[in-house]
């Protein structure tokens, strides 16, 4: 019998992101599932669909909307949360390193590290001095990191992982998949880890 | 110190509002909320957003993904579903009749009725016939209600009510007001009650 097992497809510009980022590896584990880390970009994701920019942008009711309900779900998680200044924000970088964190054991620590400076400290994710600042405090080799981060075979890694999130009908961000089946959104996570269950039982 | 109390807006074609109409009786009965029923159109609010249709039939991936979605939900919740071979269907009549309800005290089953021929019976509900059929089911009088439904004074109330959905910032369904807060999706409902109850405590 296989333990059970959900991949987390998530991107750090994303605000819903920010909040399974910060819980998903306390819960799975409360639950017994294993969590595969996916890291992509929507912004190719979002083209496809026609929008050349976060839909929270695009329609401003929807907009105003998430902001308030991110801040008070981030306080009912007891999550610091500052609406950053510039959004979204380019996760482009954070998303290559954190593809070489998944192969190396330590995406989720720099995950919610990359998101707590994009969404409770209003940091500029997309710069490399403020990535490399993330790995430094976690008491990685920086300039190694960037390096392999920054290979062709990595940045060709993930946009191959991005092309595969649309293909498998993706379509935002915080998704679960377990199996065939698709989660979409922070509030789905606790329904996805349930399912893992049930099809592992 | 007034009962706490939370309005309810929904659309009769919303597949998400199938399920919050279904249960928020139970639940806001449970919590101690009183519920202020707000039938009201999404196609204005939607064309308004610049989009002349469901965005689930504009954005396909978010279709597919939101039919599977609603059938698990209703798996779990115990309700029967099956996918309307049209969608979204006209809500406009539904809507009028259901206004008439608020006033007379019927809304709540009415409304129960119209989303169970919707989305488990796969019957028309924009046709006159089909209301009518719902109303004499509930042993209402249903030529003096539709009366009542289609007169100016009525229609222009639902056109009213529509607009202050837009000016509220409104932009799906369900949403849940409590005061000035704003909630939207079946998802949050739980959570606009809890928010009832704190502002009433």
């Amino acid at each position: 019998m296989p333990r059970p097992a959900v991949e987390f497809w998530f991107e750090f510009a994303s605000t819903y992101s920010y909040l399974s980022v910060m819980r998903i590896e306390r819960v799975a584990e409360a639950a017994g599932v294993e969590v595969a880390w996916k890291p992509f970009l929507l912004g190719p994701v979002f083209l496809a669909l026609g929008w050349n920019d976060s839909p929270f942008n695009i329609y401003p009711p929807k907009g105003r909307y998430m902001w308030r309900d991110l801040e008070r779900l981030a306080m009912k998680e007891g999550l610091p949360f500052h609406r950053p200044s510039r959004f979204p924000r380019n996760g482009l970088l954070a998303a290559r390193v954190a593809l070489v964190g998944v192969e190396a054991g330590w995406v989720a620590p720099f995950a919610r590290a990359v998101m707590t400076a994009n969404f409770a400290e209003d940091r500029e994710i997309g710069e490399a001095a403020v990535i490399e600042d993330i790995l430094r405090a976690l008491g990685l080799p920086a300039d190694e990191v960037m390096a392999r981060a920054q290979a062709d075979a990595n940045k060709l890694a993930l946009r191959c992982q991005t092309e595969r999130a649309a293909e498998l009908g993706l379509f935002g961000a915080p998704s679960f998949r377990v199996g065939e089946e698709l989660f979409w959104g922070n509030d789905r996570l606790e329904d996805a880890l349930a399912w893992a269950c049930a099809g592992a039982a």
